[in-house]
């Protein structure tokens, strides 16, 4: 016969910690803290199979679970000493849910269930005759029970506002006020016990039944009434965010009731085994004398330290609880350590001390910050509680972050007013004044202020302002857009498509709703929420470079990952950061991004505008010297590791102006007619720019262009090996679709590298040449790509906007819907589409090596910094990832825990 | 040892016609001839292995080589009763190229080799004292020999117009000047002396040599010139068009020369063994007599007919060699009848009748036109002769076209004036008079007017004119533009990417270089050639449907393929030419196309700018009547068959007006304000369209779109159902990348069909659901897609586009160069693109048939009328392809040869 009940206390128990698919988290603890002689209140838990035969058996249960139940309260009362609806000596029950994951608040609770007429004044002689005492109880019951039970999961529909548990609270407060009470506590017993008889007859009236007075009976309603609550409305929505499947069901936890609240030998409190903010190894907690649990945890009363170690500011003059019940503090401390041997993990507990016996009510992993995570790794590790794999693990990605940037401080965000918000672009905390323009940011930037960016969205023209900026702030755009992907290369706080901001450059307004501010005025950027607030909130900063332990973490992590970490980066400024951070060489640079430059930008021009090769020629040949001092710097910054330098590949209308005025000016200064530019720059208008004339399309169309690219790698690599830098180029043609657009840029190439070591009179100058693989056919014909392929870097972001059918710029009109209606489990721009984007990697890394044994693949789209992805691309066989420089640690974190789980 | 010559001649050969990749076209047919017994002047091959080894190995020759040609000149002489070099009796030599596949005109010839001062007093005797023949003879060698073998193959280096030729010609102008001779004949022998020495001094004064008067050093040399030519430019780049492989390498063909220029009682002429031009089972040739072949080729002399059979207007006056030549015709005939039995082919031939006695100089399968060869193909079954599946495979599917369009007479293309020249986009020829609106066309056209519509571009508010043209000529756009696709669907005459063309519309003219035409003015398109010319040329009509032979040819190609052909079409006209054409049902109909009415484009764009849900609807409705009349119309015309309707794909962007003359009317006549259309136009606007919001995207932001079209679609379906007329809807979701999309629309569609069904009364409503696989992602996952799919339409333009990532809209920048190239064996949007794209179609349907066995998968894309394609995608296993209706014979024709192909 099935077992549909599991029952602990006395120092046994039936169930086990690794039991919490069938017991629920909480069920599953509170057997494991008896089995291991911790004082735990007796009770048993009904599985969370029974969850799963309630919904499948129209809300009834299994026939023998009746008889379960009473032979599991038999065995209560032995241990406890007092028994269910027993007159004499009654033993009240609470009846809590618990699921296998933690869903906190969204399941129901009814505490002091076995209260009736008959127990009542074996109650009160139990407690020594506090009438008070057991009448708030049972208004407590009474309140609780009507309002989840006899309401709420009867399916009684009522206005908002307007439940029973309303009515029983207007009723009490009437009574307080006739009174003249302040609060609860002034209510004696016989008003107590008044009420109780009110609530009653109110409870009878409104929901046309009485309430019930057969302690069994109260008891199954309570355990219907969680069951019920697993398909609450709170309960559903959470899951769906938290992506809990509806089929894993809530165990129901039923355990006798211990009170801290019998006077002052009685106590109760929450402890953690280390500090959860730091992550010191010190036992930290909080506790208030003669007192509940729910009055900790709602805040009313100031919480006590439960030692000097977690004493506050706030609480310094109060009595520990190592001052006030020593002994118990001893118990406490004791099993303190006993949990955290045993669990290897820092705990969150809640305790009560009834009468001076101390009671453990829960245990389970606590949750930690970033910081702290990070430290009880380490330290759990050094004092050999766990191994070296299993602290990495114990970190999540998203914790690391927390080290890298500046923070907002939570504590303030509650208070702070939100001006507006949007996708959260860039990690990070940031603050400063309003400017409008980048040309400003530049100005005030530049001059030291702390300004804070916004536009309606960005283009590279803007990239100075954006790089003299704190922070951005953008109206339009998704995770993808220019102001996202340049923002996350330098770490930069951003926060982008923040749809109700309505910006003015004129006027010099940004307005939301009501709300005008002016350039000039203070707002607070969490990039990290995505979030803008008005005024100015405190940051937190903890610097990673001097952090120790982390070094030490991410050193650990280096031992045992697989995986190469790279980063993309286009500057010697981000190539030193990064390599601070562990990259492991550059696997993208952009070179476009070099061809911004005030100086630049105009033989960029002229390069367009070219109508002859040998026109074009002479523009190249101005940018040479540009490129070759940027790649000098790159190669000087990476010196003996790689730096895939990538050619030329938007398309050539991002980089002409698109003012008339300015089309104007550049013809002027060309030389040439202005009807004559802007047919040029009209022709280069594109139906799909994205699947139009760029990549090395552009190479192929222009070989000069590849040449000069070519010359400015190898020339800059050949100088600096003559002074005896290890310069590394790896050069990678993109946007490959056949094998021979790859073979025909590889010819330029290497005509030039053949030029450049004939000038230079050297007779080895190492390189690679490799591909891009972001066109779905490169990675379908990728068994002849690699024929001319040195190398493979997947472009996820192309290959995903490619393969998915969908632009980045356009998806978001649908995409989110998408998301949101679970065609996509993740925003693929965000994680990888294992299924589809996914299957062209692996099918591209296996065919290309079928080829090519052993040929180098990475990836160097966003989803190199992305966690999931960083798994998927491990288990895909994949040699590095390659992401921006913030998100170095992090990919090393998730490179490292993808080899750990395999 | 190897063998690198085989000799052929008196009823004798050592080689055979199936060796034609050893011996070329010509060296085979020779020797097969002589197998025959027919009379061939003898002579030997030297294979094409031996122009593999001459260019391997510094174009030198295999050792032994020599001694074979020694051995084949003694064997020529027994033969042919004379001696190669013999004094007395000398045999001349023609030294011929002859490769696997005819080059024609590619590579060297030279003739008369033998002759020098040795053996001209020989040959003089031999040909009854002819000075002046002997002499014309050595003229002719020394000019040929001079030119191809001393300059061309040595690799003397000349100004264009300076060459040796080119000397000798002004040499010999010069006497004629001095003679004051009309033409060459009136040269006597002395005058014909005279300038064979001056040509041999002017040799030796500007080539530095003398020329060989050795005949062995003259044979070796133009042996050498031939094999020398396979590597001329000429024939280079011919290979390069006609895709034959550098490798293949020549044949040279040395053979007895023979004369058709010895007096009365020679000829020469040539032959096809069925009239090439109607495919007649009838002896049809030319020949002149006293005249060498070139003579007839040059075109010089009016060539009489062989027979009364070949006369035509301009020699029927003039005697046949029947009349002139009774015997040589008789014995001519005779051979004719052997080698068409033998051939099983219409065979071309030439010959030379020398002093009386016929020789056969050439036999090759003859060139035909369309008409001709699906004649000679149903003729030489019917006769026998050839079997089905091999008459089938006889006709070129784009022979078929001709038979299907009106074509400009080629024999006037010669003379008439091109005006511009642009892809061939729809085929066919067709004039009239020039219009410039897409108004004007359907104003005069619908009156009854030819008339032939000029445009830049051209867009779907320009379909009622395209409609009315005779033929669609536009400035801009590649062959799957606009103009394209719709030209090809309606069969028009099409030619697009005139880049010369510069049309003003408001001035009324078209300008090409200095021609400026008026509207009004007339043109001839040749929409095959992609040729418009100024003026009105003569156009070929052939009526398929009264065409029994083409019936019982496609007939034939029905028994044998086993790959489905269905037709695109958006109207009943177009769905009802497609069945008379064969088609088995549409396998795409573009529901967007019925959008365009002028009463409905009005509730189309009510229904994109719709603020809410109800406003939508109520659009939405307006469109039902409208889409269920032209669902009724398709379902009749195709009553019987599957109809593949697709529900609504472009992005909403097309249907809305771009100038704001009709913003401001569409404005006023739906009752809003401008700026909020004007804003809702501009939200429209998208960075990259082609992956925007568009296809099944649409309908699951707006599922009442998707609900109006598959209201109408079913209550059309169930309306006709109840009148008898079995009506067969495949509903299809457009775009889908993921299954979710896909049960997202089918539960919308599903819903409507329980909802039309039980409105109507009825229980039963047979219709599919499918999607069509165009995202790479679909094809990638559609093992998924399939569990939802009730059939797979590979839209292979969409698929191409996004799996080789270019848009057809700006590829034109890059393809034509990319195809120049190589990187793609052919225009990836004309012919699919096997490796790349092919392989998901390849993946896609194995996937989506092992999650549902059988599924039922076709091809909708322009590829489905392309043979290539339709090969490919026979050996991907598919059910069925779907084009144009004008292409549904060639894609009958297309599925039968891939499947006797195998």
């Amino acid at each position: 016969m099935a077992k549909y009940l599991y029952t602990f206390g006395g120092n046994a128990a039936e169930g086990r910690a690794d039991m919490k698919n069938l017991l629920g988290g909480k069920g599953a603890n509170l057997a494991e803290m008896c089995q291991l002689g911790i004082p735990v209140p007796a009770g048993f838990t009904i599985t969370t199979e029974v969850c799963t035969y309630y919904y499948d058996h129209d809300r009834t249960y299994p026939e023998s679970l009746a008889g379960e139940i009473d032979r599991a309260l038999e065995q209560m009362a032995g241990v406890m000493g007092a028994t269910f609806g027993d007159a004499a000596d009654p033993l009240l029950l609470s009846v809590r849910s618990g699921a296998r994951k933690s869903m906190p608040g969204m399941m129901e609770t009814v505490l002091n269930v076995g209260l009736c007429s008959a127990t009542i004044p074996g109650m009160i002689a139990r407690t020594g005759g506090n009438e008070r005492f057991v009448y708030d109880a049972y208004r407590r019951l009474i309140m609780m029970y009507a309002d989840v039970v006899m309401e709420k999961a009867a399916g009684v529909e009522v206005a908002e506002g307007e439940g029973i548990r309303h009515q029983l609270e207007e009723l009490m407060e009437g009574v307080k006020k006739q009174r003249g009470c302040q609060g609860d506590t002034d209510l004696t017993g016989a008003d107590l016990k008044a009420l109780c008889e009110a609530f009653k007859a109110r409870i009878h009236q409104v929901l046309g039944k009485p309430f019930p007075d057969a302690p069994r009976q109260q008891l199954d309603g309570a355990v219907g009434a969680v069951f019920g609550s697993w398909n609450g409305k709170r309960a559903i929505s959470y899951r769906r965010i938290e992506g809990i499947p509806d089929e894993w069901g809530t165990a129901v936890n039923v355990q006798a009731m211990v009170f801290g609240n019998l006077g002052e030998t009685s106590a109760t409190g929450v402890a953690f085994t280390r500090n959860p903010a730091t992550g010191e190894n010190v036992f930290y907690g909080e506790w208030l004398p003669n007192a509940q649990g729910e009055d900790v945890v709602a805040g009313i009363r100031t919480p006590d330290a439960i030692n000097a170690a977690s004493k506050t500011e706030t609480n310094a003059h109060l009595p520990t609880l190592e001052e006030a019940m020593p002994a118990a503090y001893r118990q406490l401390l004791e099993i303190r350590g006993r949990l955290e041997t045993h669990y290897r993990d820092m705990q969150d507990v809640e305790f009560t001390v009834q009468d001076g016996r101390l009671w453990m009510l829960q245990t389970r992993d606590g949750k930690r910050n970033g910081p702290a995570a990070v430290r009880m790794a380490v330290e759990m590790a050094d004092e050999g509680l766990i191994a070296k794999a299993e602290a990495v693990l114990r970190v999540r990605p998203d914790q690391l972050d927390e080290l890298l940037h500046p923070m907002v401080d939570p504590a303030s965000e509650g208070r702070a007013r939100l001006l507006t918000k949007g996708l959260p672009a860039g990690p990070g905390g940031a603050r400063g004044t309003i400017v409008l323009t980048s040309d400003k940011a530049q100005e005030l930037g530049g001059a030291g202020a702390s300004v804070i960016l916004l536009r309606t969205e960005t283009s590279p023209e803007d990239v100075h302002g954006m790089h003299a900026a704190q922070a951005i702030v953008t109206a339009k755009g998704g995770m993808t857009s220019h102001a996202a992907l340049v923002a996350r290369g330098w770490g930069k706080t951003c926060v982008v498509g923040c749809g109700s901001l309505d910006i003015d450059v004129a006027a010099g307004t940004v307005t939301v709703g009501d709300t005008v501010l002016r350039e000039g005025d203070v707002v607070t950027v969490n990039g990290t929420r995505g979030a803008v607030y008005v005024g100015e909130l405190p940051l937190i900063v903890i610097d990673p470079a001097k952090n120790q332990v982390m070094s030490r973490f991410l050193g650990w992590c280096d031992e045992l990952r697989t995986l190469g970490v790279r980063t993309n980066a286009d500057r010697p400024e981000d190539a030193e950061q990064a390599r601070r951070f562990g990259a492991e060489g550059i696997g993208l640079c952009r070179t476009e991004h070099m061809f911004f430059g005030e100086e630049r930008i105009r033989a960029v021009r002229e390069m367009i505008l070219a109508e002859s090769v040998e026109e074009r020629v002479v523009a190249v040949d101005k940018l040479l010297p540009f490129q070759r001092a940027d790649f000098r710097g790159l190669f000087q910054a990476m010196a003996g590791l790689p730096v895939t330098v990538r050619l030329l590949d938007p398309p050539l209308h991002e980089f002409v102006p698109h003012e008339d005025a300015l089309l104007v000016d550049l013809a002027q200064t060309m030389g040439v007619d202005v009807d004559q530019v802007r047919a040029r720059v009209e022709q280069l208008k594109e139906a799909n720019p994205m699947l139009g004339h760029r990549g090395c399309r552009l190479g192929i169309s222009y070989p000069e262009v590849t040449a000069m690219q070519a010359r400015a790698i190898l020339e800059a690599a050949a100088e600096l090996r003559a002074e005896g830098v290890d310069a590394r180029p790896e050069i990678m043609v993109p946007l490959v679709g056949t094998v021979g657009e790859l073979a025909d840029q590889k010819a330029v190439i290497l005509e030039v590298a053949a030029a450049v070591m004939a000038e230079k009179g050297i007779a080895e100058l190492p390189f690679l040449i490799g591909t891009m693989i972001e066109v779905p056919r490169a990675a379908l014909t990728a068994d002849q790509v690699a024929a001319e392929a040195e190398f493979f870097s997947f472009g996820t972001n192309d290959l995903t906007q490619m393969t998915c059918g969908f632009s980045r710029d356009d998806a978001g009109t649908f995409l989110p819907l998408y998301v949101k209606k679970g065609f996509y489990a993740a925003d693929p721009f965000q994680s990888i589409d294992q299924a589809g984007v996914g299957q062209l990697v692996t099918m591209g890394t296996q065919k290309g090596r079928s080829a090519r044994p052993g040929l180098k693949v990475g990836v160097c789209g966003e989803h190199g910094g992305d966690p999931d992805s960083i798994h998927f691309f491990h288990g895909a066989g994949l040699d590095y990832v390659s992401c921006s420089p913030f998100r170095v640690p992090i990919a090393r974190l998730a490179a490292a825990q993808a080899a750990i789980k395999g």
